[in-house]
């Protein structure tokens, strides 16, 4: 990391221009880094990485990309101390740091060996089987897949630094495409150590990982449908970038992963005494606390059974009492701070929005104490938990509060649940926790039309689960609608995106030799 | 059909409103029936589908599904000389007919028998196997695959009235979600005369069927992220559904095919006695008169060994000259009129276009003689055959004319043949004509990342070929950039484009059960 942040482009580092704004430690609110306005000029940027780092890919076997990964992801894992100390700089504790740093190289990992596993020491893959197009024998047809000739852009969020990155490049990579990062303003200190150790390591073949920390002007202008774009952040700016002229007029593939209300379904069956009792408040604690509530998978809506809602809302309000928020970097902190100050703004907006609809049953947006910190220089803001009683309200459905913030919304019958949770228009992640095989299955029907990925939690598999808000890199993530309609990860699935598709037809001996 | 078309809405058939506007006969320009403004609100149409005709069809399992579109397939046979009768008026010979109507009842009757033999006798797919996420076997991670829960809304192009209905409607039919069809004005009649049929057969379950004859307002702006939009047609209005508020905003799934600068290539190793050159010629030929050359998968760009331009540019001219142009109805008639005499405009003012870089080597875009039929009052147009020598040129890469127009581009070195292709900005369809499986392969390698499809013909597989021009219910039908990217057939691949993937994590117990 410089002063000033530099982007790496043409495989050098090179530094940006105009105003540079502070990036502040999220605790501290001491200027940790500066990032220009602008950048190496990003239209050359896309031109090396396709000219030079999608060659060099492409030259490359699936096995031989495999192994890159894999050493790559442990020349990154020698780093991850470096990496947590400057993570904490974003407010992350060492909980965060987990889910981020060792989250990101994690799914380097997994996708290293899914590949080294799974695909073939080749260039192209086949796509399903031969078909036979005549009885003769003489004429078929079959699917290819190979990557696509140009760059795969990758617009990240402020809230995941490391992972964000990792976790589109690593496929791209594998496909055979090269990645042109942009990441998000408040964060990208951490992601441009991270390409600096990237790029250092000398795995990398040339031009296959550019970075631009800078603004994005110049960045879609140039695309084509040899490009491919890849958003995580708010649904506005999704919408923003899927109408871009050359991103719609070119049909430039684009996928997008923003925020959404996501639910977790406490079920009939359970009483205050079950485990799963325990399992839905311990998780919603989980989920409003890790990252301070800044993760696009964060439960906003927990739907409760009425007659359990004050039982809930004591343990919950009890749970939330005992946590300790405070700097980051203290080992007894439970929850840092907000990414910055902008970010609590937003927050306290979004409480107040919810707060003229639902009933504040925990926390104060406006005060909170911060161990070891100045509440008002960092981004501290309380864990607020809310309670809205009225099923016709609008509110818990449609503001989203990017921060440690849910609403607890009791429900007297099951059917009512499925129809309350699609009224959030699409989201990344649900959970149902219940002990009752059939409430399990009717709310996943339910459920599914609505969520990109549904947890089931019980007694029977607690111990082993990764938790509502986790993507896993062998499962898809991403959801319908206000989620941004996309979908990452889901294993190899991924790797998709960034090949095209093609049916070739010909003599079934031509066919054999494709791939 | 009716004098004025109706739109079948609610299980009924509905009388539209506003000015009627006349469609013409091709070929006579005599009236064959109206097309009202407006229709029945199509808010309340697609309400009806959501509501009657998506349960409906969900309560079936595939294999149901399956059986009643087979059954669909062989009621629709016994109409077909019906269907024939009308689809003269649309320009078509029996050949044209053959490809819309037979082929569309043919790709109902693959889909039919696809799914009754590759899906189960259920309501849900499994999408790849069960991942384990824990070592000790209690958590784990599976893809499921449902039908959305809307409309799968369809705006078909002009040149496919029969066709372009079947393959979006039995697929969508199959995932498990009801059609809202929009059919182009031109040849609105014929698909309305074919949905008559249909629901008549009373083999559709309620609200699984509803056409709009009509124009489209009011067809999209309730659209949400459980419908489909699937579109054929022109790439402009391709981007103007595509960054419609509604269609972006809510992320609707948008699948696009459009027309395209397809190109079909003569290997460098071919001379004038090889069968391949005439295999190459054929093929033009055909697809310069096959619908009159109105196919989005037509060959406009054909890349040529310079030293044998003249012998096809003679060769080619000499086979023109054999075509008998005139009324569709006449069995000598080798090609009938474009759809009517806007298309006709259209297409001269590309010829014009065409002309200004390249010379035209047969036909002439103002005259032509019509076997029974009058050449002015019907929309008779000659084939039109350009040469362009100049590599440097324009206008064969960017101007497509939607009729019988093909342009020669002479090259020197296999190198230039898929830069010069990839000049069309993205093809639905490419071919290559060689009996040198080095040389196909170098071209399948170089053409694939423009192309959704690629035939590879020659002696070994020219007789069981299905052609250029055709998409097969089996093979993916699209292709990157102006093509649309988007992805239709391609076998049970198209059902994913109406049904949503949900990652379900839970105990394997539990997630055996789910599909």
């Amino acid at each position: 990391m410089t002063p000033v942040l530099r982007s790496y482009s043409h495989d050098t580092w090179q530094e940006g221009g105009g105003p540079a704004r502070p990036l502040r430690d999220a605790a501290t609110g001491e200027v940790v880094a500066r990032l220009p306005a602008t950048g190496p000029d990003p239209a050359a940027m896309l031109d090396h990485a396709r000219r030079v780092g999608g060659p060099a890919l492409r030259a490359l076997t699936f096995t031989q990309r495999a192994a890159i990964l894999k050493a790559l992801a442990r020349h990154l894992s020698d780093h991850a101390a470096e990496f947590a100390e400057l993570s904490t700089r974003t407010g992350a504790t060492r909980r965060d740091t987990a889910v981020d740093v060792q989250g990101g190289i994690g799914t380097l990992a997994v996708y290293a060996s899914k590949a080294a596993a799974e695909l073939p020491d080749a260039v192209v893959l086949a796509d399903g089987p031969v078909e036979p197009l005549g009885r003769g024998g003489t004429f078929a047809g079959r699917h290819v897949l190979a990557p696509r000739l140009g760059a795969a852009v990758q617009i990240n969020a402020f809230n995941f630094p490391v992972w964000g990155m990792l976790e589109k490049f690593a496929p791209a990579f594998l496909a055979g495409m090269p990645s042109v990062v942009k990441p998000a303003g408040p964060t990208a200190y951490l992601t441009e150590l991270v390409v600096r150790r990237m790029t250092e390591s000398g795995m990398l073949p040339e031009g296959t990982l550019s970075l631009l920390c800078a603004g994005p002007a110049g960045l879609l202008e140039g695309l084509t449908a040899q490009d491919t774009l890849s958003f995580t952040g708010s649904a506005a700016t999704a919408l923003k970038l899927r109408t871009h002229p050359a991103v719609a007029g070119r049909a430039v593939p684009f996928n997008a992963e923003a925020d959404s209300l996501n639910c977790s379904v406490l079920g009939p069956d359970v009483t205050a005494d079950d485990p799963e009792f325990t399992l839905f408040v311990d998780q919603i604690v989980t989920e409003m606390t890790v990252k301070a509530g800044q993760k696009c998978t964060a439960i906003r809506r927990a739907f409760i059974p009425a007659a359990l809602a004050d039982a809930v809302t004591e343990a919950l309000a009890e749970r939330l009492r005992r946590v300790v928020v405070g700097h980051p970097g203290r080992p007894d902190t439970d929850m840092g701070p907000l990414a910055g100050l902008e970010q609590r703004e937003e927050v306290r907006a979004a409480v107040a929005g919810l707060a003229a609809e639902a009933k504040t049953v925990f926390g104060d947006p406006l005060r909170v104490d911060a161990a070891g910190a100045d509440p008002e220089r960092g981004a501290f803001v309380s864990p607020i938990l809310l309670r809205c009683d009225d099923p016709s309200a609008a509110a818990p459905h449609e503001i989203e509060a990017f921060g440690p913030v849910s609403t607890l919304l009791p429900y007297t019958g099951l059917d009512e649940v499925a129809a309350a949770a699609a009224r959030g228009g699409g989201s990344l992640a649900g959970s149902i926790v219940t002990a009752d095989a059939q409430v399990a299955r009717t709310l996943v029907d339910g459920l599914a039309p609505w969520h990109g990925r549904l947890l089931v939690l019980n007694r029977d598999d607690a111990a082993e689960s990764t938790g509502h808000g986790v993507a896993m890199p062998q499962l898809v993530h991403g959801g319908p609608g206000r989620a941004g309609g996309g979908e990452e990860l889901g294993g190899l699935r991924a790797l998709h995106h960034y090949m095209r598709r093609t049916a070739v037809q010909g003599h079934p001996g031509f066919l054999a030799g494709l791939a």
